[in-house]
């Protein structure tokens, strides 16, 4: 039952979706295609390696997941396939393939596929589905590139540590308004050893425990917690936390261990 | 064929449809998954029973309906898999089982299938999704959970019979901004015994003609029908009634028989 | 492996899809249903011709496209099935058809499969679904209707050629606010004969030269080309040509060919 995920910026209005799942469903028919998102905002390769970092681990191990952003054909862009912890990933080396891999892949190619650059408006539907088809049917990576040893790199900015402080920002704002942070749970576990804190944000606002889920405050009451992303979070119980506390993308937060 | 469907207010742009999508197909490879909508208003489980009530039935019987609305884990929440008119109904008891059944279920478990409750804050990934599978794959609810007898109850608002007259009021506007009520065709039909009816509505505003479709009447203008939800809707043939008239969630409709 | 894809203005917060999709499953178990868009504005038959015309040849042959756009019933709109270049498209005979075919179709019939007019206030989910999964499954056309020759006709808006100027206009403005025309590709050739070319549009804004694709141009600064619709396209490599160029639908281009 070969899957193919999505997670693009195409919205839903547009003939491209359809371009695209017509496509898959002609090359491999009977293949289970979800849409992870086709909300990301235009071109922004960290939102949408923030999505599929934190969502692909959820699906069946050879499930093929297609990065559609910022694909666009480009004289120094190459196109890739990417084995990771059992899942294959296809899309256009703009850094976002080391936005989402803390660990290196395990294999990696430059897809050799490709039969006109002339035609290359629009590859999701071309490249990307030809290599996502044919590893989704089973095919093996060294069939459609040749193995390459890097990728381009970009960096998230990562918390830092000075003395005992955690300095960190908001990377995400999800649907509900909750507020995610550049702050893992390893990180914060491997800095905590044990100590109580006190988490700043905004015009002199505190958190002093960390929450197992949202009900765990009375509603309209802030709280922060790992939500499912493994990030630490502000939330308001059932509020808008974005909103209310004022928190956007790019604040400071800063975590006191005592 | 099993199929899960899923009504959450989990919206399109975050990684919770993928987690939820993605631990339904690690579990049961091959099941049809259908979005009913993800884009209920956050945590509004009358908004949520009024889709699910009036959508389920055009499913196959064996459908199993997952509820992801208001399902974050409390000391005092149960979670429940119910059986009804041959469907499957799986979600948290917060009230919204009573807002979609007339009747009562044919049998209701509340689920014991839940591992560690200090990592319930994205249940419907887990435990949710678990019995879901498990009932689209066949399984039996007692399997699952122990069977109870009743749920937790809200109330929709009644229309009343006054006289002459039902008050009812308006319960949904939908995408097209038709506009409709809590009075219901039976309950109508009941009232009507045949009688030349008036509904008022807004300032004055006053139909006399029950259509059987949008086009009876000329375009722009209004008209009232029972549309596909069994309601009584009042809608402006290719125009905004929510808009054009003013009727908003909450105000009141009168039907006077005469 | 039958696919049905479906193109409508239902939205994606109310009952309708669901209505539509429960049906289907119910009918044709194990189908494929895929989205093209249920974000067409409502009754928009143009909007939703350009997408459909544009997308459909991507599916494989056999899939039946059903449309659903101004379908409410109405004494004198038929609904139809048409065999095109290889699929079966099943609509309200309200001109759509005539916008999307170049081409006549193969083979069209009426439908005359509904049972009882005065319940056709959702006909989507009725008998367009029935004559949708009779196709789908291998059905023929004669089986569910009685064969017709003309469907309605509604005109696209066509270029002119004005000895050495094609005048154009803007017919659909997409998510990345590109901006596509109504002279397509095959037009263009037509008239070109190799010549250069200035395209104008607003305040004298000029462009010389047809790009490939979107990255052609340094960031920021308007191209043209012809994308995946094979509609010339001006746009602005990873910015919003309509907002920044001041196009809207509707607005005219004028090509100078020299």
């Amino acid at each position: 039952m070969p899957i193919i995920t999505l997670t693009t910026d195409l919205g839903d209005k547009d003939i491209y979706q359809a371009a695209l799942k017509g496509s898959i469903l002609s090359l491999l028919p009977g293949v289970t295609i979800v849409d992870i998102t086709h909300s990301v905002a235009a071109f922004n390769t960290q939102q949408a390696a923030f999505i599929l970092k934190n969502s692909f681990h959820y699906f069946p191990a050879g499930t093929v997941h297609l990065i559609g952003i910022d694909t666009v054909f480009n004289t120094h862009t190459r196109y890739l396939a990417v084995a990771y912890k059992g899942h294959f990933f296809v899309g256009a080396d703009n850094g976002i393939f080391s936005l989402m891999f803390d660990a290196g892949p395990t294999e990696m190619v430059e897809l050799n596929i490709m039969q006109d650059l002339k035609f290359l408006h629009f590859p999701l539907a071309d490249i990307f589905v030809k290599a996502a088809c044919h590893l989704a049917g089973g095919g093996s990576l060294t069939e459609i590139g040749i193995p390459i040893v890097e990728t381009e790199k970009k960096m998230n900015l990562q918390p830092v540590v000075d003395r005992n402080l955690i300095r960190g920002m908001v990377i995400y704002i999800d649907s509900f308004q909750n507020v995610i942070t550049n702050i893992t749970k390893d990180f914060f576990n491997q800095v905590q050893h044990g100590r109580r804190f006190v988490l700043y944000f905004k015009r002199n606002e505190t958190i002093t425990h960390l929450s197992w889920h949202y009900n765990e405050v009375p509603e309209g009451e802030k709280l922060c917690l790992f939500g499912i992303s493994d990030h630490l979070e502000i939330a308001i119980n059932k509020g808008n936390a974005s909103g209310l506390l004022g928190l956007n993308l790019g604040d400071s937060v800063i975590i006191d261990f005592q």
